[in-house]
């Protein structure tokens, strides 16, 4: 099953914005089993979206397109479809009234545009939009189909969730398509496929394996197309608990699981909280901590100890002992996460300090040198981490460790070589 | 003129990676005039990259490639290239020795597939890639170019600022392109765009205005074509001198500016610091702060005060005015920006105190209430601000407004309206 994307608009070509909603497509799909076999961005004009139209369906079964909906006058993507198809444009009540709603929501005028958007190519099924004024648009040509959505990324991700993706499964009949992703932390993906080597070969033919790997994470997704939905979920799970097996405390959690979500899960659970002191981190660790939704169950705030004045004041780091080791050393780490808990009251401190970059090295702490701690009920423990990148990747990597260290004692994993993580 | 974007690779069309490329170049290449007609993605197959580049220089003047130049099997696009246009691979000495050299440095074994990444086809033009193994390849068809570079951004972009783009403007012979962008905060498009409605009407004919929006920011452009370099940068300047005083404290700086570089600067001139008390941006105005090298020049750190234990046991904020009037609220802000002055010892103390959602809200203070104050030398200012977006949205725009109000104090801004944002 081949699927094009198409998005529409003048605002990607001239690099005001960066096409997400590719990316999020071609996983969604590619998940589904869909392959897709080329993304074209165009421009609104009604003469190159028929082109680009016509040449994605003569390749694929499905072409997606995204933009150009909007009530202006820019946006033709609507009539051009209208007119390709050989459709006139009616309008449509249930629509009408939605955008109705929402202008008033929204206290915008609801003028002849915003009616506009009501109108819809007649013989097409509309797809409701409860998140904005253009509804989607499903076309079918001779047992291909066409969908038209609007380019805002959350309108667009709601009717593909709720809508489009249910109807492809159903017009194109997949018995069943079953998917769960693992999230690993901590091994390079080389690594990572030399150690689950036989586990991958073992697994059942109709299960797909697919590495997916992004900024912290390798994701390993399975999945199984056409078979018995039940079956095949409970053999995804026994596979992913056998892998579990393989690479203990790796997998930090499924579908979209982060450290500090799984950090955070595991403090709610136990009802603990955790503080923060971040020197080279810079306060990211707290940031990611407090993106979370409910992280204030947990999360008890800290303190960004930028300046060795601040690690001493509020942290109660020994000026002595930071004179002597330097603000890079073990024993300030130790200090910081330690300082922090007793300052919050909180279960756990996490504590960093390194050099972060592109300045500040030495031949004996090089830039990507941090220390990292976790001070908590059964004591301190700290690593030393060596990163060699860009200042923003250094921060963020940095992070993830420092978060990890906290969720590797939260899982009572063994402090052997696993602490240390392996690239 | 005309050019295409082709993304060669897998990955992208599989949703593993977003396409970051393609607005990057979009926009070098619509600040130097030239048009992007269409962003092709594409994958890894001979077929296809020879029947999308063939189509693309059907249509374009210059043709755009990234992607599909590693060493491994599955990466194509040179040999695609070669067969397409009857070349043949040679040895390039120049870069056999760049590679050779990069892959010691790495500790990589220097076999067979990485010397193969020396060979290119004879007759097209080397472009050296001083920070990979991939060289760029350009090649001159019938007086149109097609240009195949490596899909690594950092790689891809030093190729293109240092020698794709020189090429291209001795290649067509323009004459000049001069383009410079100001940054402004604090205005909505439509809004700006009313404000400034005269000072662009009386623009000279030969400069083009963009405005060019993005998260934080709205962007507007000056560029100048064909006309004497040093006037037209000249009148870009005297332009947006007179636009300063239309827009009076709007404009943050130029180029890649951004809120806190621009108090980064102004502290570092006047050698001042500035620390943070954050409760609902939770670590991300410090974390903005430290991504910039050099932060440590003027940023002390701080106290993420998330718990109400936290903002009275750091920060010295009152219980009782706490329990009062309650966390979010004017009292606390200041009583939060005041302690973080006085814990650190910094010039500056800017706080944030609000409701980030989606949960915690009340009639009175719904989700989106945000208090921010900023004490110094000569007192303390606060102001409250309602947004009404997703946790993460109402994070970034609280953090915004409050680095804006320092900035607006250190510019000596008077305290009327202006800080009040206008949307």
């Amino acid at each position: 099953m081949l699927a094009e994307i198409i998005t529409i608009g003048d605002e990607i070509l001239i690099g005001q914005i960066v096409d997400t909603n590719s990316a999020w497509l071609g996983e969604k799909l590619n998940a589904a089993g869909i392959r897709i076999h080329q993304i074209t961005s165009i421009s609104d004009s009604a003469e190159h979206i028929t082109q680009a139209v016509n040449e994605a369906l003569s390749r694929a079964d499905i072409v997606l397109c995204t933009g150009g909906l909007g009530p202006t006058k820019d946006d033709i993507t609507k009539h051009t479809l209208a007119r390709m198809f050989g459709m006139r444009l009616v309008r449509n009540e249930e629509v009408f009234e939605q955008v109705k709603r929402m202008t008033a929501q929204r206290h915008i005028d609801f003028n002849e545009l915003n009616q506009g958007q009501a109108d819809v190519p007649e013989g097409c099924t509309v797809l409701p939009n409860r998140c904005g004024t253009a509804p989607g648009m499903w076309f079918d040509r001779d047992g291909k189909v066409l969908v038209s959505m609007p380019g805002v990324p959350f309108e667009m991700k709601t009717l593909v969730e709720e809508q489009v993706l249910p109807r492809l499964y159903e017009h194109f009949q997949f018995r069943a398509i079953v998917h769960k992703t693992a999230i690993t932390f901590g091994l390079a993906e080389s690594i990572l496929a030399a150690t689950i080597a036989d586990w991958e070969n073992a697994l059942p033919d109709y299960l797909h394996l697919a590495y997916l790997p992004n900024a912290n994470n390798i994701r390993l997704r399975l999945s199984a197309y056409d078979v018995d939905r039940e079956k095949a979920a409970a053999e995804i799970d026994r596979q992913f608990a056998l892998l579990d097996r393989v690479i203990p405390y790796r997998i930090i959690g499924y579908g979209d699981a982060t450290l500090e979500s799984a950090v955070g899960e595991l403090l709610r659970r136990n009802g603990e909280s955790v503080a923060v002191a971040e020197s080279c981190t810079g306060g990211n660790i707290a940031h990611r901590f407090t993106l979370q939704a409910g992280a204030s169950e947990y999360f008890m705030g800290g303190v960004v100890a930028y300046s060795n004045d601040v690690k001493c004041a509020l942290l109660g780091v020994d000026p002595e002992a930071l004179a002597r080791e330097g603000a890079v050393s073990q024993t300030v780490a130790e200090q910081m996460a330690e300082g922090v808990r007793k300052a919050t009251g909180a279960t756990y401190g996490i504590s960093t300090t390194g050099i972060a970059g592109p300045g500040g090295g030495t031949p004996e702490k090089p830039v990507g040198t941090v220390w990292m701690a976790v001070s908590g009920p059964q004591g301190t423990v700290s690593h030393k981490m060596q990163f060699e990148s860009l200042r923003s990747q250094n921060i963020e990597r940095a992070s993830s460790h420092a978060i990890n260290l906290l969720r590797l004692r939260l899982c009572g994993a063994p402090d052997d070589g696993l602490w240390t993580i392996k690239y």
